[in-house]
């Protein structure tokens, strides 16, 4: 049994990363947090394996995009950037970022664009930090999402589950 | 507009630290990851201005614990151990952990024994970047917690969701 299957079922992004004058490459991720405030930084968790580890190493800069289409991110969580052009192959749409030359998914409900402040090596993985130069969200107040049952969370392989639209508010 | 909401509803989870003979305390905290399969990792964010992050500087390890209970979360999440004793005044019911002396939870969905192996300050917040030395969970298989409904999620502020019952299989 998995240790951090305690930790799903949990919101899952797609991160790309690369240069869009140059070269790209979108994986899919569970494995992100929001790390600070007053300097505005999330982290996620890459394997060193990966084409996005590449890039990022080269580029130092990633996007953060939330999308609903549970099976894009699912191609692109199963194939490699090493083997397909994988924006080519799916025919993603994208551009790049205002701050930095990150691709964002056209449509997302959230991009987010980062460069990498910090980079911690903990095994396989590489935890990259980055600060966030610029994002922008659809739908969306002080409170998050306003249909924030879009949010796709991954529970296990090819399992998902969404966020119930029923909220419980404490006193 | 706060940027971190674009990665909420998320699961919400209560850090334990101190030590069982010594002092203890207890925090909630949603901005939480699993980092590593290879070193059994996990990363969250406490604020350096935290009770927590006094014992966690003090005793280089932590406890996860995933509980239902919405009440509990709020309360250890809106009081300072520097003020009060919050296994005392919530009437908390803890055992130390079996590898490391961590405060447990009883009753939670899971408990995650973790020692410290990588700190990483941003701005007002050390990340701390666990291994972890044990960990149980109740009704809980290969594919994760069978009740995965029951985990729950952040929104913002007072408002929480809990994972939809219904899943979505991709091919």
């Amino acid at each position: 049994m998995k240790f951090y299957r305690t930790l799903h079922p949990r919101p899952v992004a797609i991160i790309g990363s690369g240069d869009t004058n140059k070269e790209i490459n979108f994986m899919a991720c569970s494995w992100i947090t929001p790390i600070a405030e007053d300097i505005s930084a999330l982290g996620f968790a890459c394997d060193k394996g990966h084409y996005t580890y590449e890039l990022i190493q080269k580029y130092k800069q990633f996007s953060v995009n939330i999308v609903e289409d549970l099976d894009l991110i699912w191609k692109v969580g199963t194939s490699s950037g090493k083997e397909i052009n994988k924006a080519e192959t799916f025919n993603i749409k994208f551009k790049s970022g205002k701050a930095l030359s990150v691709p964002l998914i056209e449509g997302a409900l959230a991009n987010l664009e980062c460069k990498v402040i910090k980079d911690v090596e903990i095994g396989e993985v590489m935890f990259y930090i980055g600060e966030v130069k610029h994002w922008k969200a659809q739908n969306f107040d002080e409170y998050g999402y306003k249909e924030f049952w879009k949010v796709p969370l991954h529970k296990s392989g090819k399992a998902f589950a969404f966020p119930s639209k029923k909220l419980r508010f404490l006193k």
